[in-house]
């Protein structure tokens, strides 16, 4: 209920801070029979590790997760996985200079607010460093939904900046720092990247991510569409601003013949439904998009206040992603995942197994 | 569990189908002693209303709500308040034309994939009838934000298809049957109606919606931030296809100099964030914005299959919304009401007493 | 969250007071396609109703529930089933007398204390005419298990006041008003009611449920034993003060020897567990007993204190019920039937389809 | 879902098995500032350690708790609270006598029913080791609820096999192995314990739990009564079959006039209510009392199946508590603990501050 959960019946429950000694999680609701080791987790996790290029903060986390429970004999049991990433990189800062302050466009402000005191500590529970165990998590449903239905979750980076994405080659897409499915475009983001660091500013982006070999039926009437549920796991991210279900906002001037997606015997003409009809899975492809705002961690001043109430300038020092968009791809994956785990789940508990894509009427166009 | 409710501590459990005898919601956390009577609710469900202008559905539905439990006296007692709306508009429809096909754009197969039978009546279940019951609820939340906080929340509409709003005069807004703040759009709104109609064709929308006076505070880490609440919320609602909150999409192509909010003992400088950091409330007005598809019931042939996988051509007679994002506008706001009075009774639940607009840091710009 | 909810798959949520227009509940979560109307509700509602013989409360009630969604063409359909009854029995009594002070025993007090203000119409939420949705939504969950895996759940009473029942004959149970599995003890519950009612007291007693053909495996490990549902469903009936599971209370001065049932390839020899090992049923039947206080609606005089906390003497005039155990029968059977329903679908939830009796291990002894 | 969670705003999910590297916990919706280190858990968790006499078992863990997040400075910053115990003393044991059969009386057979493999190392999920996490975690809650408002939690042996306690000293508790509050009783507990360790046997036990100064008006109406939540949380202890609030099962026999408490302007004159009316704390202590089976694990032969269904004779070696009721005690506390703080936080969020006991009703007779 405070908020660290995710999940009705394939759940998420997160702990941790950015200087503690450890972050993790305990994952309830996996299914028992399913093979599971360290490994598996840590391939995402280390897609979402700091310090991989020179485009991404460097503090340096090994971010490597154990196992404390809920696997016997390399499967799961049906009960709790816990997860544990001990922080390694706590380095002993001198916060003198910012615990007095608020930092502009960070939480600092709001949870001083909330709780009544200023965790001075690189944001504590407000770090994106919890986002770790996002990936961990999301990385066991990726793997159940892969070994029981095939289904495919995967984002790329569409948009940086300025920089528009033209080509979308799956291929590319883990051959550069930037999740980027277009290799031409990759020396335009090495170069805006380099400059935006330079000048110590930081620039927002946008995240696109599609799963194939959805099941159909998946996401419960009324409250708990499945786009309500994408929508509310993909804006929980960390600088989230925006999200956006097949056409998105381009529908505000779409027309109704436009937009509607045919249907012939063969499947589906178009997917400006992003895979979604009422709620529901329709076995299309699922197409989401998410909008992430530049962090506000900056060398450049900014004006704030104190907390006596009193004007201050604040700079940020220290290591931090210019783009957080960029490290957002396997997160966004990963929510995705828990998304369709979790409704997978729930679709079962009342209506019996799902059924995967019809013959009469095939998936995609 | 099967979506039917909305909130953790301020819930909304609804049921009925659009055909059925009845619609209606259980409202289960309101505080006692709120004043509250039927008419309280009847304002909002007027302006949601089907047939109050040519521009919207003809399906006449006199929509009144009755108070069924948990007022006594005039007061909320504190436990369970039930609301009922009869269904009175239930033609005895010539359903033989699609009882055996699936409309395009539409929940119908869906639905059907899920649940393993095809109710024809119009939508059952996933007609936006249901949504007069959030109204309805929205209202009550609408009321004790209001007498505890002075909340206000309001929204309108800010693009129709090609339309955009340029002026947010709120004494203009409830002037037109388009919740338009802008009056010189109101002639284009209306001949770009009404050719739409004659068209046969519909056409998406924008709505944005502004929460004022909201506590410092509101919104519980990680998951259930306020924004990802408000993000599910939006999305929910019939016909939404992207949510964005404060710059929204913009953001992708910002700077973070440009976005993050400087904040001088004034007040902030500006409102990029949509009045939530870190996913907790500000204090500044909350800005959100969502987009509507153009329904899929049009009066234009459009391809489809028959439920034995067969081509079918079909088209919706009847009464429908040519834009149903105008109508949205209630409905939009109380969704945002629903989760500002949840997150309200989830805050007062761990850290006490919400605090208003502190006088150290001024809410707004 | 406001404690009106029962089940996390199979959901009830109630409302309604005894004194208002309707007391009413939504049921979610119901699969689709099991034929349903309002006879099969009926049946447990008329062997609950008030007035059926001169020994349980003579205010009539009809009972009349109707289903207004959920069910189309005679089949549920997934969606949420929503149930009421109107109330036709509201006399427009006299409250002067009572209005301003506690009933000793009853929730007045405590019901005051919480919302901060008094309900004097007999008991508003707190009256036990909230428990005829328990057994109207019991009964849908009783039909879908009777029809899926052959479940059949049967209360009776064990013990009223002094007088113990010795003999078990199911067919007894519904021949006589005291739902007592004794014949032979039929005319001692008579003369001891009628002295009862007489005497203006009441009296206390225990009702002993049996659950048979239940699948192995539901239940939930830790907190979500089958076990601790079910006491927690016991014992939220009104009136309840105890509940046991197979040996109960015994089992105190019991030896692990005698306690434990040994099992043989022909099955259990003995069922002190009361079907449920670790929380999770073995496919045993299904033993709980649980024990009703005595009402404290009498006709002798209390003492008590009114709203300003001087001493007054407090008559309860009216019908009321001499022993309130006795129509808790069909609730206790109801309230079993939604453990029951909950824990299946959960249990299909993460580990698919039950199983049912074993070959290897026959469920009885 | 799966049950590893208790609470609804006040949560704690555990995880962990006997066997495995560690056991923990999250404890989420602690409100913040309170103050909390190690040393506040430990105490409870040495209460409850094995090995303390010769009385229980003479596994030997160390049971070192460790907070692993949501504590700064010394007090809870409002986020969650993660508890780790590494299990030290997993013994290389010798399984082959048993991994292939079910021993009776246990979880055994169920969780292989439930989740489709045997986990042979006793017990795994299924075993009491989890208690300790219960016991921590009640410790936060203990310490905010007396912090707070002063309430006292204590439980004690009210009965072992035949041995019945007589007197009540709450000096004398924590004076000897049995948590009994007799004196007098100690050595004839000695001799019995004695005995039947010599026997191979074991014993079941009722132990009583009292918490005092309780706010009133804790509780929701329905299904969520104070006392049904008691009842939930006392049943998922291990070992529990049956629990009683207040007068229990004597109120099978009582009648109206003996059974409620009346009162007078110096408060109740009795508590057969145990402290709960219509589901709502009154103010008065509470009073639960629980019935603890004997445990299965026993040195004497019972008859058993194997995986293949054939009759096998098991034996339970090593190191078992003859009584589980014993070290119940300090858990049955704990649960109460959990139980009231949620509570308090439930009232909180939809009623404001609770109010304690009252000048014009005093609490206890």
């Amino acid at each position: 209920m405070s908020g660290n959960s995710y999940g009705k019946l394939f759940t998420v429950t997160s702990f941790g801070e950015s200087h503690g000694p450890a972050i993790g999680c305990i994952v309830d609701g996996c299914p028992p029979g399913l093979p599971l080791c360290e490994e598996d987790l840590q391939a995402d996790l280390d897609r979402r590790k700091p310090g991989t290029s020179r485009h991404t903060t460097q503090r340096r986390e090994a971010d490597l997760v154990q196992i404390l429970s809920g696997v016997f004999e390399g499967k799961t049991t049906g009960t709790p996985i816990a997860l544990i990433i001990q922080n390694t990189d706590q380095r002993s800062k001198d916060y003198s200079k910012i615990m007095d302050r608020f930092r502009p466009g960070h939480a600092d402000y709001t949870y001083t607010k909330k709780y009544g005191f200023r965790d001075y500590r690189g944001g504590g529970r407000s770090s994106a460093r919890e986002t770790a165990m996002r990936v961990a998590a999301g990385a066991i449903a990726k793997k159940y939904l892969k070994a029981q239905h095939n289904v495919e979750i995967r984002a790329y980076l569409s948009q940086l900046g300025p920089v528009c994405i033209e080509k979308l080659d799956w291929n590319q897409v883990e051959q550069n720092p930037f999740f980027c499915p277009d290799a031409e475009k990759v020396p335009e983001l090495e170069q805006y990247m380099d400059a935006l660091r330079k000048e110590g500013n930081s620039v927002g982006a946008r995240i696109n991510v599609v799963a194939t070999n959805i099941p159909v039926g998946l996401g419960e009437p009324i409250f708990d569409r499945l786009d309500a549920d994408i929508a509310h796991a993909m804006m929980s991210i960390n600088a989230a601003k925006g999200v956006e279900i097949g056409a998105g906002f381009d529908c505000v001037d779409q027309k109704g013949t436009e937009h509607r997606d045919e249907m012939t015997p063969e499947g589906f003409l178009s997917n400006h439904a992003g895979g979604i009809l009422g709620g529901i899975s329709s076995g299309q492809d699922i197409l989401a998009s998410v909008a992430f705002k530049p962090t506000s961690s900056l060398r450049l001043l900014g004006r704030s206040v104190n907390l006596a109430g009193e004007p201050v300038e604040v700079i940020t020092e220290g290591r931090h992603d210019p783009c957080v968009g960029i490290r957002a791809t396997p997160i966004v994956e990963a929510m995705l995942a828990l998304v369709l785990m979790d409704h997978l789940l729930r679709h079962r508990a009342q209506n019996g197994d799902v059924e995967c894509a019809t013959p009469d009427i095939p998936a995609s166009p």
